[in-house]
């Protein structure tokens, strides 16, 4: 509680554009990604470390796309259903097999799918095409050159950069890393974030002891950072005091990449955060207050090379917070762009929304109407979760930037599940 | 192997058109959606097999949407800078609190974020904007009526229906669930998906007893499996031996909800896995041949009411073919319609695409160039995994329409991951 705000508020929170903000964030701390080997079966949805090239030329010979017989293809001139051409069976060609049988006038080899083309055959009919008769097949067409026939790096080429590192690994990829002859892949470790709820109201609630996880709004921002390729622990609830939120940040950035703060960050005489970060050592609180709304009690420190990230305790504001401060962290520890993580899609807006002074987080429900995407505004306090929950998209006004209903406008998805057309 | 197809191939693959194919699936099936009961903080991603609607009005009363003072906005009138308004303070008031603290003329009541808006005041006045004196605070303008205060049930009305059965659950749902009082939820269990993997090839590969998994196609299909919500267990490689593949069909259907088999499913006198499904019972192979290129030897039987989908052994058919049969499995299984499962964008098409005589799986490689979305088609064999690497979303053409340069056209994303910009 705050009966009064500190007498230095107004020196305290100094809106920093968001920006602005972010820069100092990745200039302040040291960005070191970790990378990790993983097993490429146990790789679904990791951030690639390294560029996948391939190896060799894909197929690795010219060879068969079927199961068929290779042939000359000059030999089924004329041949018609009427008038079929015979062929000598002369052997068969398995793929990896060393010798391998040659063809001449009118003789035919059997090969499986990826097969060599033998020497001497220029072309493969399919086998559901032939008729066999003792040791010989009927052809009842004429087969084009190269038929049935893939050639020699057709597919992929050797050398070919064929995935790049801050690629997400998908169901197809593990096929490919598998197939190219790898068992184990780089990936970039998770980044680790520590989540802490302070508050005196939510503290009471915990220790009440319910069996309910009462800082609700934590497992939010869990969610977030795990569909966005990071992981998060929540530490639990404190008091708002100085002391004991100290000794918890502290304690938490001996093992985790990101400590996280959620509330006790405004300018209250009670919201200890940002004295707490700037007790444990330098540079402390560099950003304290952003151009954005809901969202402008945020900021961050930096302490031992590692940001502490001061998230409001409302809901709305949280999460905008959270985009604008933790998406960038998230994409340089996993050396990606932050363009590369969200995704979006562009709609048509259906209200005129006003610009505010600062940066401003707008929900909206994004829908497809007839094959064209709209989006509705959500408007709502920074404490209506519901504005969250019915909305699955968001996108930032900028200050002196009125967009007008029609125009097509840039939004990210909320969640992971929300690109899903749920 | 197959030197030569069935003698009775003609008889036995019979090409079904896939909206008939599935509608013929769903209707010999037993579907059965299981039901379990999650923890909420365990439910990310989940999907839920329960109405979720709130048991109270949220606010449950008019409240603080900030930390300040209750009071009554009449007595602000005329406020200024220069000539502020004086109202003593005659309390606190807390969110639970029993006893509220009532105000009269020119009185004023502390309030967190949050705690009801005592009887008598009408609107709050931020902390930030007071002075405090000697138990007073000083106002410095005018404030309205209903200022930052929010009403009952503003935000969620009781008794409405926020989440409905079949919604993925993302981050912010959880961060509602828990604040709906709930601490376990509803989902539908994950269809359970076996994969067996059939060909001689493959078999004796896998017998060489490398280090690294041969059966690549299956992993794929299990990442798929994976991504759209259901579980899969590869259980190996087997020969093209009917007995064999009887008995692992067999014995995979005790514990799985679906099997799927990869390759073994085409003409040749040794695809065993339509003859060792149609050994087992009835009715056996219902579809077999699909108006699907590539996926035309797909297929799918049915025994003790679970479905056997047969897919084939090349990988863009296997994946054409997962996702014509699959599909329906996954969205029946899980209380959704498959246009709720797939993400899709409209994208406009870069060439000419022709129809062919049946339904064409078209690959393509969707991009957001300067803010308009384009769709480069990739043409490749069936067997030409490049393809699908190179593309990140798919379409499918059907019989007898073409499709032109410029179209916009619906394509679907190949996997969760290509719905990021990446």
């Amino acid at each position: 509680m705050r009966e009064a705000v500190r007498e230095d508020w107004r020196r305290v929170l100094k809106l920093t554009s968001i920006d602005e903000a972010i820069k100092k964030l990745l200039e302040s701390i040291e960005i070191k990604p970790r990378i990790e080997e993983v097993s490429v079966t146990e790789s679904l949805h990791r951030v690639l470390a390294e560029d996948i090239s391939s190896n060799q030329d894909i197929p690795p010979y010219d060879c068969a796309c079927f199961e068929g017989y290779a042939i000359r293809s000059k030999d089924t001139l004329g041949a018609s259903k009427d008038n079929p051409v015979k062929m000598k069976i002369v052997g068969k060609a398995l793929p990896g097999l060393k010798e391998i049988p040659k063809i001449g006038e009118r003789e035919a080899v059997f090969l499986v799918t990826g097969s060599p083309i033998p020497p001497g055959a220029d072309a493969l009919i399919k086998v559901e095409e032939v008729r066999l008769e003792q040791g010989h097949i009927l052809i009842f067409r004429e087969v084009k050159k190269m038929e049935n026939v893939a050639i020699k790096g057709e597919d992929i080429k050797a050398g070919e950069v064929l995935l790049r590192a801050g690629h997400v690994i998908r169901p197809i990829d593990i096929g490919l890393l598998l197939g190219l002859g790898l068992s184990r892949v780089k990936v970039y470790a998770k980044p680790r974030f520590a989540l802490l709820s302070i508050g005196k109201e939510l503290y009471l609630k915990s220790l009440e002891k319910k069996e309910l996880p009462p800082n609700n709004y934590a497992y939010v921002i869990k969610g977030l950072i795990e569909e966005l390729g990071g992981s998060a622990n929540i530490l639990g609830i404190l008091p708002d005091d100085v002391d004991v939120v100290k000794e918890a940040i502290s304690s938490a950035l001996k093992e985790y990449d990101v400590v996280i703060t959620m509330g006790s960050c405004s300018i209250g005489i009670n919201d200890t955060v940002p004295d707490a970060v700037n007790m444990l050592g330098k540079p402390g609180v560099i950003v304290h207050g952003l151009t954005l709304s809901p969202g402008k009690p945020a900021g961050f420190g930096v302490l031992r090379g590692k940001p502490i990230v001061m998230l409001p305790a409302h809901i709305v504001s949280a999460v905008a917070a959270f985009y604008v401060l933790c998406l960038p962290l998230l994409a340089a520890m996993t050396g990606r762009t932050i363009e590369k993580i969200l995704p979006y899609v562009y709609a048509k807006l259906e209200s005129d929304e006003e610009h505010w002074g600062t940066h401003r987080f707008l929900r909206a429900k994004v829908e497809d109407v007839n094959g064209e995407i709209i989006a509705r505004p959500m408007h709502g306090g920074a404490n209506v979760m519901a504005t969250l929950v019915r909305a699955n998209y968001f996108t930032i006004i900028s200050p002196r930037t009125t967009v007008k209903k029609g125009d097509k406008v840039r939004f990210m998805a909320l969640s992971l599940a929300d690109v899903l057309p749920q």
